[in-house]
């Protein structure tokens, strides 16, 4: 080996704690300048408090004549923002009761899985890599995974549910701030939108690094244990965003579709009135789905990779040789990561203001691009910093030499893929571009020809995303092995605190407006929340983007460990054990999606009858006199997730298990490879199809040209045809798509932590024939 | 090597053309006697032309009823007939001349690329599998590829032109014979049908055999050369598949949807109105998609999986030793199995006759059962006569020991597999089964959920039949290599003439139904072709299923022999190369899905366009005093159809030669198993929810049970949400999911007549890199 990295150990030991806490510490600053908004009526001000926020007459005028300040409308505001805040509250809390279970359950495999790999003996063995040393015993392997997979698990609820607090905690603030203009509630949305990436970023990095460091005074300088311990903590995390994906997912668009169904087409109230019994747990579903449910899917990817990275890394030369900085690259690049977006948050929260409505959609873009292009730079530090000049990298068999500026590539082609795929994302979901024009435009002959163009467009926008991610995967790969991919996928991940923020900001909105809708403000503000939410809507889907490209790069990553660590050195699809696999695994995400899908309907019908149950039990719903039950449609929404979400999670958890034991290590491979490749394109296309579908639906009721006018206005027969499209879109684009990187992600990652036991007791059909 | 096959040489000279010579004239009998039915009007009759057919009082009764012996009528037949045959004569022979112009083109392009391997040089070169021997140069490829792929593509165009004339005698003979009865009916389309079968599966038999023997005078005993050089018969019969089927199914869809968005929404006018202009489009456009797309698609599969097994076998132990009857096994395979298909015809016309209306789809279903009955037991007659007892099958780069029962098991699982296959499509698409019901169901609450249920069905219809191919493909793969699995889709395909028979009996009934219409006969005959049809659309989803099943595993087949003649011997997933073309390979469906999909709605509103054009500006037509200008929307379909096939056409075409000559057969090898296991779930996933949405849409129609009648009747809430499912459909089950099997087919013999040039000049960019 040449030269070691110009950052010593101690260096590395204070960058990634120190990083983590700054992450955090912001997180918790930004909670407080959003807590400073005030949700308790006051008695009268003009005692300074406009002053300090350097707001001129102009919002005070703004106010006095929306006769805001009265006190009903606050209190109005509070009530209907704790009736969220605690609908997500029972959600989680029942979510968790199964989690808990599962965790348990799923604790006790992990161990006896993993232990029976020598028979639980206690005694040390000869290492796999490190010729001529003593590595642990497998029983210590089953220990720590377990305790990793529980740290990642844990570390996930409780990022996901600080999310959740202070996304249901900022709803309403941001209502209120719309009243003084449009930049002040979006620095309330975006800032809750940050507490969340960072608190997330930070947290996850920070319990990674105490966890290795603990580990690390039992496993000593047995590293290559060390960090296949490790990778419990990508499973526990990837095995929570099943539930907050799928689970999430059900569940947002079983009270979305339920509502409007009744809402919308049978009672013809609006959206968000405070009538529909359901519009508590739409409003939930959007924290629920979007901010948890996006989260914890993140995160999973952010820990899977890292784990992924590290576990190749361990028995590269970084590991064999025991060089701690270079060890630790991946979790120096996410230290970097969130200190990029710090910067990049100043940006859009103290270096400029937005002053008008159509200043939104750019800033939140501006985001993307100045953390990227931060992030590269921060990369290159690292790069050059953190890893020697050379070193060798583990292929599949072989070592493989590597140069610094090669894994500076590697990282930065993830990084700038993902920018590619969120603008193509963009291109093809935002109305202001053609392809959702021409859907729209489709309208006119019919809810038909709206569904095949928007099919036909989320095919298309596959094409760029897969180049863009082959050729990040070819780069990657052909530079540094399996490890390049880990480290690219986590340069698409490092800017997740910026990403997260971005995506949180745009539920955060919606729920701002729904909130402003039922505590009956007036229509300027509404045009204001409905602005936020627009942006919010784009981003939306340039996040889904995002966590789909990931989710693809660390599911290649997850592959390559797992392949490594089962001791394969070739995946021929010229064998029939590994075809097999490849053509029942690309089937899988069909399966699943029909699952899913399935699911989101059946969830909605029992939604529809509880509603309508109301309507016609309850007297006074809809003369407003009375309130409706919001509460048994939130736990209709919450006992239907967690149910429906049982078969689709039941598949992703068993598949690895069933083939690995009866088909054993090859075949499993096929099966991850095959569900990769095909579970990809649908995600892409669903989400992409779907948000297609809403926007050309939006395009023709804001009705902002020429063109929108001729397909509008609302009621008109080619909107009826766009909502048909919406509605079909929505568990296209927030349930099923989106679950398939849950899919692909959760199969690679548990196969890698199993992979000892597949590969010392699995295939055992094989063997009996 | 054990003994030697029992059956001579020159038994199998003998078996394979007599064969194919009783299939051709099973053909022309048929078409004799379906020719018996006269179209010309008689005078009177009475002459004992009934008492021939046995047919009672009863009938005659029904015609006096009917007045149907009356002139004008008969002549009314007549004339649409001739204007259908007109329509599809004028489709065809405009394709013919772009068929001529790529065959030309691609034919040359074949010669250089082959020739150019050793550089035009007419030096005999050492042979790459039999040891120490002189093969031809790789000028006589060339030039006897060529020669194949000409003779390949003009017997596919030959079988296809017979079996759109023979479609457009016996429609409108077959809705004269419904005025007898619904068995004379039936047996008129069937008898057609079969026609169109054995014509296809005898004259691709016959063309083979004399080209093996032509080119056999040259090749004397070069196997591997003459072999290699046949595979251009595969590529040519698939490349007219590109044109029968991608061209077709944007042909008449295009009609179709647009004859219905004009007739149907905007005029209020019923289907197969002859005031509808595009009314003769429309059913010229089932029988250029659904009799020639089909059987140029089935052609190409059966043509292309003789060929890999053929090429396989040249370089197994039959090659090299020259043992000839196992060498052309899979010729006396399709003998055997046009002799089986004889005997299971006869079940329908002769055996048994068919009395009421609900015996015709059992007695469809029952073809196909004793066909894989009576075949299976040929296979075993084959494989113990045609077979030593033992022999060895090249398997990448090993000679691998088979047994002469364990080919009987790789063909057999095949057909069995090609069953089930059938059997779960029609589970999926019958509105007798539950799936399709509840599909129904769904439209109570609109189209949205009508198409979430339908979406979801399709996607869970991909599940069983995967298993039936994975299932097929692991027994025949492991037991004999890429041999193995060439022989499977040969035994999925060994019954070709019955599928044939009875998918074209579907589109023959359906014109029927349509002159029927449009010459103005009774309800009561109307209900009779009704019946016929809906029998057929069930059929036509198992045809499409088969015809995917055996697309999947010719592919397969074609894959294997591609590698091998390209002297891959792994490939590797765990290699960049290979893995971007896996995901990039797999994105392929989807590219060329939304293509095909915009392609049909494209096409669709340049018909609209013509269609409100007549109706505008010519008058009269909606009074039917004036006839319409049939002429000109079949010929909008016609160049549409052309003009739009054209990039998905060159998607196809090109792709194989760019990643071949750009990127190298490595990554060329990803290409190929990607696009394979992702377009076949697309392609079973489109076709059933297609099939789905169609049948659910009948079945309100129908209202033949208590829970239909409560979702119609006709023009119902639900039953307008059906309609806009049907149309959905309409693309995704006859253009762009049939067309997938074209993608994954073309490409892969493409590949393979390619290989050599790709292996000796390939790759370059990597080479410069």
């Amino acid at each position: 080996m040449a030269a070691s990295a110009f950052l010593p150990e101690l260096g590395t030991q204070v960058v990634v704690p120190v990083a983590a806490v700054v992450g955090i510490a912001f997180a918790v600053l930004q909670w407080v300048l959003v807590s400073k908004v005030k949700l308790t009526p006051e008695p009268r001000r003009g005692d300074g408090s406009s002053g300090k926020s350097g707001a001129g007459a102009s919002e005070y005028l703004i106010e006095e004549e929306e006769g805001l300040n009265e006190h009903n409308v606050v209190v109005k505001c509070a009530e209907i923002q704790n009736a969220i805040s605690e609908g997500a509250t029972s959600f989680l809390f029942t979510e968790y009761k199964y989690v808990g279970l599962f965790m348990g359950i799923f604790a006790v495999l992990i161990f006896l899985f993993l232990g029976s790999v020598e028979s639980f003996s206690t005694k040390s063995q000869p290492c796999h890599y490190s010729q001529g040393k003593m590595c642990k015993p497998a029983l210590a392997n089953a220990i720590f995974s377990t305790v990793a997979f529980v740290l990642g698990a844990v570390t996930s609820l409780v990022s996901g549910f600080l999310g959740m607090k202070i996304a249901t905690y900022a709803n309403a603030r941001t209502t209120l701030e719309a009243t003084k203009g449009v930049g002040k509630a979006f620095i309330t949305a975006f800032r809750s939108g940050a507490v969340m990436g960072f608190l997330l970023a930070a947290s996850g990095l920070f319990v990674l690094y105490i966890a290795i460091n603990l580990f690390g005074i039992y496993y000593g300088d047995d590293w290559e244990g060390l960090y296949e311990a490790i990778t419990g903590y990508g499973l526990g995390g990837s095995s929570m965003a099943l539930f907050g994906r799928v689970g999430g997912g059900i569940y947002t668009k079983a009270a979305d579709v339920g509502a409007d169904l009744v809402g919308k087409v049978e009672r013809n109230i609006p959206e968000d009135d405070p009538r529909n019994p359901a519009v508590i747990a739409d409003n939930v579903g959007d924290n629920v789905g979007d901010i948890a449910g996006m989260g914890s899917d993140l995160f999973g990817s952010y820990a899977e990779s890292s784990c992924a990275a590290l576990v190749v890394a361990s028995i590269s030369s970084f590991g064999i040789n025991h060089e701690f900085t270079p060890m630790l690259y991946p979790l120096l690049i996410s230290s970097v990561g969130i200190i990029a977006c710090l910067i990049t948050t100043l940006f859009a929260t103290d270096f400029f203001e937005i002053k008008a409505v159509d200043e939104i959609e750019p800033a939140l873009k501006k985001q993307l691009i100045i953390s990227t292009a931060v992030m590269t730079v921060g990369i290159a530090l690292v790069s050059w910093l953190g890893l020697p000049y050379t070193f060798t990298i583990y292929n599949f068999g072989v070592q493989k030499t590597v140069y610094n500026w090669q894994l500076f590539l590697c990282v930065a082609v993830g990084l700038w893929a993902g920018l590619v795929i969120g603008f193509v994302t963009e291109y093809y979901t935002s109305n202001a571009y053609s392809p959702v024009q021409d859907v729209a435009d489709s309208c006119r002959t019919g809810a038909a020809t709206n569904v095949i163009f928007g099919l036909a467009l989320g095919y298309k926008s596959v094409i760029i995303p897969i180049f863009a991610i082959a050729f990040s995967i070819f780069l990657s790969f052909s530079l540094a092995a399996m490890y390049g991919v880990a480290v690219a996928a986590l340069g698409m991940l490092s800017t997740i605190a910026t990403g997260l923020a971005i995506d949180a900001y745009g539920p955060i909105s919606d729920n701002a407006g729904g909130i402003a809708e039922m505590a009956g403000m007036s229509h300027r503000i509404r045009e204001i929340t409905d602005a936020l939410d627009a942006a919010g809507n784009t981003t939306a889907a340039i996040g889904k983007g995002f966590a789909i490209g990931s989710a693809a790069l660390v599911s290649l990553a997850l592959f390559g460990a797992f392949v490594s660590r089962a001791a394969i050195s070739t995946v021929d699809v010229l064998s029939p054990k590994v075809f097999i696999g490849l053509i029942v695994g690309a089937m899988l995400p069909y399966w699943f999606s029909a699952m899913t899908m399935k699911s989101v309907g059946s969830a909605a019908l029992k939604m529809v009858e509880e509603v309508r149950r109301q309507f016609n039990t309850i007297p006074g719903i809809m003369e407003g006199t009375t309130k409706p039950d919001y509460a048994t449609c939130v736990k209709i929404s919450t006992d239907a997730s967690i149910k429906e979400m049982m078969p689709p999670g039941a598949l992703v958890m068993l598949t690895p298990l069933i083939v690995g034991i009866l088909f054993g290590v090859e075949t499993l491979s096929g099966v991850l490879a095959g569900a990769l490749v095909s579970g990809v394109q649908i995600a892409i296309s669903a989400s992409n199809t779907g948000g297609a579908w809403d926007n050309a639906k939006k395009y023709i009721e804001a009705g902002a040209s020429e063109h929108a006018r001729t397909l509008g206005p609302k009621g008109s027969d080619p909107h009826k045809a766009a909502v048909i499209g919406d509605t079909i879109g929505d568990p296209l684009k927030d349930t099923s798509g989106p679950s398939l990187n849950i899919l692909i992600k959760l199969m690679a990652v548990e196969s890698l932590v199993f992979a000892p036991f597949f590969s010392t007791h699995g295939g055992i059909l094989f063997k009996w024939l």
